[in-house]
């Protein structure tokens, strides 16, 4: 079938520092891939410029003609209308209502779909990853903080506002810590990386020894990233190993909750938290989520690490894109 | 179009109390209803057999010819798989894996129909009460416990395992007080009636006042219903009024959870302690949901009372037997 228009997409992941663009044939093969920084304080005009040129530079590199390139599909780090292609805002980017499609189409020439990021990683891994077959399914991706996307009978949910899927803002503990978002005892503001190095300080400032402390001394632990935990709690650190197992549990809590709720066949975890620290992780928020979840609603649900990593996103957003230009 | 065989249905409440049977018309409307007790503790069969004479019972009061019953919807206080019809497990009737379809459609020569009760009372919302027309609506029933049905781009969602919906079971406090189920902090142990009464014991119990104290002191508290609760609140009680206040505060943490996880369009509260205090725990519940919800989510959402009362559960099982008989 090469050969076929609908046979290629581009996929972009547009995020805060980096922007990628891959050619992806049918097979969920990514040909081609371009990488570039993204502009993000120079304006959305050349943000969406930047993308049109790696989208540009990924379909050249493939050497696939132009006119077999069915759609590009992106997936950008913000709530976004997947009808209209207006992003309603990304913080990370400085955006508000940002028409990214009808700006990337003026500017490729080729049909445009634009779709949240954590949405377009729950796609990929539906489509592509540890979910494909699966009708009902939860992607929570845990790291800086905490997103997730709802698939119900095979189909992404969206919402009425078409915000759905804020994982991470579900209260687990109502009088938690301050949550990013202003509440208190968000699922983010337990489980997440910041919840786990915010913890970490907490824990060093009382004088409890790590061999992370240096980094927090020096006042950057904010920058402490998931490898750096990994690496510790790999060592054996007592406090890292404390704190991971207590953000496991708390995504398991977080987790049984939405099986509760929902009672998927299937919850991916994935994000930077959950590769750094890989099985184990999935065991302990397993253990965590199976106490906690209703014996019926238990019966024959997975819980699973995703598959995609890095791709999740482009691979989604060319997903989506294929799906929407053939229908 | 009165005559024609898809005009009218049987709907059925099946309570651990009491089983009501109505038929039902293609406008919604209730021609005739009988009730009786159930004889929960004489069986399934028993319960069954009870079942069959109401509906036989409500069909001949309605001067309806047998011929013009499409099909029989019955609400069930358990879990149940909709195609099948086999109700996986109903505590208030000590049922296990009843073929409650199976049975009654032999009883009865008619196409049946079974449903959880909480799904079949949302759906009754959705088609005939407070969400006519709109794609995404969550019930939350608040009672003894409390109560859920999802409806997604306007169909009921099942789930997996068709037991999605336990709203009562999503964790809003991680050490809260101890819930039915085993959890801890359960939507349920916070806001539900059997919550409300638990907390008004142990303030009685450490010394505080309340018209309620009498109740309470002659060890019945736990017979406490939604009414004596209202008239103490009406009459300004103030360890009343403080719980209930708290207990519409919790109610709104966790539709907060459900708006930023679910982004419905409208959230139908109904229920026994719904109706009993009415427009003020609505608003109290509102305001609470609203200092929670991230403003996008927000924006455009209803909160809003039940319209259909102690209907609701017939009505919703003859919706769907009629729905699922025509297709």
């Amino acid at each position: 079938m090469a050969g076929k228009t609908s046979d290629y997409v581009v996929g972009v992941d547009l995020g805060g520092t980096k922007t990628l663009a891959g050619v992806v044939a049918g097979s969920g093969k990514i040909l081609q891939q371009v990488k570039a920084k993204t502009p993000a304080e120079e304006g959305y005009h050349r943000v969406l410029e930047n993308v049109a040129t790696c989208v540009e530079g990924a379909i050249a590199q493939s050497k696939i003609e132009r006119a077999q390139i069915a759609a590009v599909g992106i997936g950008v780090p913000g709530p976004v209308d997947p009808e209209t292609g207006i992003v309603k805002a990304a913080p990370n980017l400085g955006w508000k209502k940002v028409p990214a499609k009808a700006i990337l189409e003026k500017h490729l020439g080729l049909r445009v779909f634009a779709e949240n990021d954590v949405n377009a990683g729950t796609v990929a891994e539906h489509r592509l990853g540890a979910g494909v077959g699966v009708r009902d399914l939860i992607g929570v991706f845990v790291g800086t903080g905490i997103g997730g996307g709802l698939i119900f009978g095979g189909q992404l949910y969206h919402g009425f506002g078409k915000v759905a899927g804020e994982v991470g803002h579900i209260i687990l503990e109502r009088k938690g810590p301050r949550c990013g978002c202003g509440n208190r005892g968000c699922f983010e503001a337990l489980a997440s990386r910041t919840a786990i190095v915010r913890d970490l300080a907490m824990a060093i400032e009382k004088g409890r020894k790590t061999v992370l402390t240096k980094a927090v001394r020096d006042g950057d632990f904010h920058q402490i990233g998931s490898r750096e935990l990994a690496d510790a709690f790999r060592r054996g650190d007592k406090l890292t190993v404390q704190m991971i197992k207590r953000a496991a549990r708390y995504c398991g809590i977080g987790v049984a909750s939405l099986l509760n709720l929902l009672n998927p066949e299937m919850v991916v975890l994935g994000g930077g938290v959950v590769e750094a620290f890989g099985a184990e992780y999935v065991r302990l928020v397993t253990r965590a989520a199976k106490k906690r979840t209703f014996a019926g609603t238990w019966a024959g649900v997975r819980i699973v690490p995703a598959k995609l990593g890095d791709d999740a996103v482009l691979l989604g957003a060319a997903c989506l894109a294929r799906e929407r230009a053939a229908s």
